[in-house]
């Protein structure tokens, strides 16, 4: 039908091998295009949201916050899953960002969609851009987050999401090693950002 | 110590809960700065390259490879996990350039690196531009790999990566529905390369 049939796999099976409180791991069996019958695993989680808040002065909100995978504080941006009760991703958007942040902002509109591991995971973030943020509300955390809130310059952050530093051993890095970002999530918000939006008006 | 002991949870103890081929999932048993004792899953994967490889002609050599847990062909860049063979990152970049395209590279260098999820794995992808990369070896794939290789002008792939459109449902979208890329790891590959290294020498 297209030139994709070469290469796709066909699903006979599907079903939930493992479940966990972030997410479950599903098991496929599948077909391959020679014909081999094999079964796949990955990650299942559902859709999530992103958001890169400027405050009316252009600063952006970002939040500090204790990753176990990692096993350090990371520096990012307002995220989480999209939930049953959101009526949109926009909507998905501006309640992470409340929640996280106590920010409520004027607009949000969406940038773009990644899947950031399809490898491994049906992940998919969508990402806004939350415009006129002004800290009017309480944060509303989960149980197990604690979060820090910072207002930092744009063109630092930018910086810092440019700051090639290789990560060092899981067992003695914290953010504050070095200035650079490691959060993949926000230095793709951030780098997209800047190449739609980011060209400076008085060069 | 540092102003991070307010955020940081302490780990009393850490097993591997789930495996299966591609990763594992590993239960920490933590206790949060408030004195909660809880539990925290995550996906356990080893450190990943991402190769950016350009041709002596300046075109990028790109891969297109079923992905089943997002349930279609996804454009991409070659990429995998680092092996205990490799000597370092640059060497695994070398090696997943070889075997997932038949291209070898003159100079590999390292761009940056990214968590590309790190609230719920601790996946590191290290990024490399591979320079003067021509097709001089077979191709050696895993029995489920099927991958085609192109190249293509960088202009339009870095429009690809710049592309809005938001993902459709799962069920019904393959890479040809539109031209934008959803792949996160080559999308931030090519947006920092482009804010590095990008700057147009004929404006």
């Amino acid at each position: 039908m297209d030139t994709d049939d070469e290469l796709r796999w066909e699903t006979t099976d599907s079903a939930v091998d493992y479940t966990c409180p972030g997410f479950d791991v599903r098991r496929d069996e599948v077909t391959l295009p020679d014909g081999t019958e094999t079964d796949y695993h990955y990650v299942d989680e559902p859709h999530a949201v992103v958001v890169l808040p400027f405050t009316p002065d252009g600063d952006v909100v970002v939040i500090e916050e204790w990753r176990q995978a990692v096993g350090r504080v990371n520096r990012g941006l307002p995220a989480g899953s999209v939930e049953a009760d959101d009526a949109d991703f926009a909507a998905a958007a501006r309640r992470e960002l409340r929640e996280e942040t106590g920010y409520e902002a004027d607009t949000v509109s969406h940038l773009f969609s990644a899947e950031p591991t399809n490898g491994i995971a049906n992940s998919v973030h969508h990402h806004f851009v939350a415009q006129g943020c002004t800290p009017t509300a309480e944060t509303d955390l989960d149980f197990n987050e604690s979060i820090r809130v910072e207002t930092v310059d744009y063109d630092a952050i930018l910086a810092a999401a440019l700051d090639s530093a290789e990560p060092r051993s899981a067992s003695n890095r914290t953010q504050s090693d070095d200035g650079g970002l490691r959060d993949g999530r926000a230095m793709l918000a951030l780098t997209q950002y800047e190449l739609r939006h980011g060209v400076d008006p008085e060069p």
